[in-house]
């Protein structure tokens, strides 16, 4: 070990290593994205999963508005604090309770969202007989199809009278992600996804409002529209979550450079298998987890990059090309690779799609200025 | 809902339904196996990393031989007074303090593995300085390639010299696992693979004996070798992990029957996309993991099959056809599936891989004679 080298010697082997000024740098850059277009940033937590995290995110603001992917999120980051916050997934009838109990117990609004009637009538009447009442945004298909009524449809205005008509349901405004921005790394042709998303959303808001309901939310985004969006006119808000992070699933379509990459998972060579032509580490399918969205773009990109423990550069065209539940494999076609990483040294590996390889992780180890300085908690599960 | 329904309706979704009367039948089948053939088992805890699990997986008999996939499964069952503990991954040396550490708190012998010289060296000079005392088996190549030395191979001599010259080490014995099981589907087929898993760590122990060590522990085993093994002459243990729940990946291969399958995810339609052709549920791809290795035998096996809620009998064609982070999207071709599955409704998906979906929750639900009786924690992370 150099006198300047990160002592990772300590510290057990699979953990997840979290860069702190990759992880500033990208907050900011995120920040002054929305700044720019005038709208507010509502940062999807889904992906970190940590106050400490969402502190950054949020420039330190108590006030700021979040986005979380489960009620257990909803419960942990209103504990501290956070009182504006969109469930962004749809909700079904086993929630209500859980979130008319988590606004009474934090004093915190948690805005839901749904696209469809029985939904809308169902939390109507559950409000109406707890004597509660809930927040809701519609949820607008702009073409990825996965879920959302469309911007032009009956189904739009149907579920926008049902919630409208409740006096228990305040009808905020409009919601929408393009996820077919996933499907390509051209960044022009993700601008016009972008602008696809607003107009979608927007022409939707506008609808509400011929019949009488005026949105105060009109909510877009995605990590990648975001960041191509060239205009977010009548937008208030915008949404994503990987940026804080980033991975090689981002990197390969560009959307980040190499040195943003802000979370890697530290592990150990365990064994050699010179005749078989790979290496073995302690960071197998749970630890990486099973996701290879990457690979769309970056076909190398295996199960993760391997890169120095020290400079995160990637060895010589080395990924984890195979995983079993606490095994990585690496396939080495360079026998010096070998003497390069000999048995009982330590790696880092970039991971495919940072949602997934965090979501199995406790804690991170905060890496900050060369130096393991903290251990900050997550909150995983449901 | 009649009067024999299992009451979902007060449980939040997604959560781990797990049936106590299937998870005791797999039990018994694999104890009576090993009893057959009059070896041990040393049941893998790896997918259950439960201690009520476990304790009928051992017949109740706190003398149990278990075996673990990470330190933190060990010290969780050494605290409830497992104390005889197989860690069957290959040793890293950022890991002897802890299972030094753990043996001294729990009075538990915890046997790791290694399939080279360097880990052995590293192990005998941990020992040594700290005065404390390790069990190792040596981790042996019956086809698989994944790790091990083969049995014919000098490198096994070399590390059982290392290891057997170190007064501060006891070698215990040999250890295999014939993944390449996991190739077949045909009975016959993972038979003869049976077979050389077993002729292959026999041969290592018998070298051994050569050089004067005696192994105690001659270990081989997977679900699948073992429900097809003919004769296990030789070997004193056998190990499997995923039989206690099954699931489509072990039903794909013919090793369980559909009925076996004791694991299953509870989730909630939170929206129809008719035009799409598909139904939303709120189990994506952290609910039911990213895990494809059903798909190789069963190729409508998605991400799982999406089951009636109460009798987990498949619905016609359905399976989980995409994931994102909370979203299970469900391709519907046959439209009279929207109404047999209305927005709000409950259904149960059956997982493709038990190891992997197990994993994202904190705890399994219990079901037992058609009610939810408790509520059994697991044991995830390092």
């Amino acid at each position: 070990m150099n006198d300047n080298d990160i002592d990772f010697t300590a510290i057990e082997t699979p953990c997840l290593i979290l860069d702190r000024e990759r992880l500033g740098k990208n907050a900011k850059r995120f920040l002054d994205i929305a700044k720019g277009h005038k709208v507010a940033l509502r940062t999807h937590l889904k992906t970190v999963k940590s106050v400490a995290v969402a502190k950054i995110l949020t420039d330190n603001d108590p006030t700021a508005k979040i986005t979380v992917s489960t009620l257990l999120e909803a419960e942990y980051f209103s504990s501290y604090g956070f009182k504006d916050i969109l469930y962004a997934v749809g909700i079904g009838p086993n929630k209500f309770a859980r979130v008319a109990a988590l606004q009474n117990r934090h004093a915190a609004r948690i805005m839901l969202i749904t696209d469809n009637v029985p939904m809308a009538h169902s939390a109507a009447a559950f409000a109406g007989i707890h004597g509660v009442s809930f927040d809701f945004l519609i949820e607008i298909d702009s073409g990825d199809h996965r879920s959302g009524v469309l911007p032009d449809s009956d189904s739009l205005l149907e579920v926008a009278q049902v919630l409208h008509d409740s006096k228990a349901i305040n009808l905020c405004g409009v919601l929408t992600h393009a996820g077919q921005s996933y499907s390509s790394n051209d960044k022009q042709a993700i601008a016009e996804i972008a602008e696809h998303e607003r107009a979608a959303v927007v022409m939707a808001a506008d609808r509400l409002m011929d019949m009488g309901v005026n949105s105060q939310v009109i909510s877009m985004g995605s990590t990648p529209t975001v960041a191509c969006a060239r205009d977010l006119t009548g937008i208030t808000e915008v949404r994503c979550g990987v940026y804080p992070f980033f991975d090689l699933d981002q990197y390969g379509r560009g959307i980040c450079g190499y040195e943003d990459m802000a979370l890697s998972v530290l592990a150990t060579v365990t064994g050699h298998q010179r005749e078989a032509g790979h290496l073995i580490i302690d960071a197998g399918g749970l630890a990486l987890s099973k996701d290879i969205s990457a690979q769309r773009f970056l076909p190398d990109a295996g199960y993760g990059y391997v890169c120095n423990a020290q400079s995160l550069e990637r060895y010589l065209g080395l990924s984890v090309t195979a995983l079993s539940q606490e095994h990585g494999k690496v396939a080495v076609r360079d026998a010096v690779l070998f003497d390069q990483l000999p048995i009982g040294a330590q790696l880092r590996v970039l991971p495919n799609h940072a949602c997934f390889t965090a979501a199995a992780y406790p804690d991170y180890q905060l890496l900050e200025r060369g130096e393991l300085t903290a251990c900050w908690p997550r909150v995983n599960g449901w």
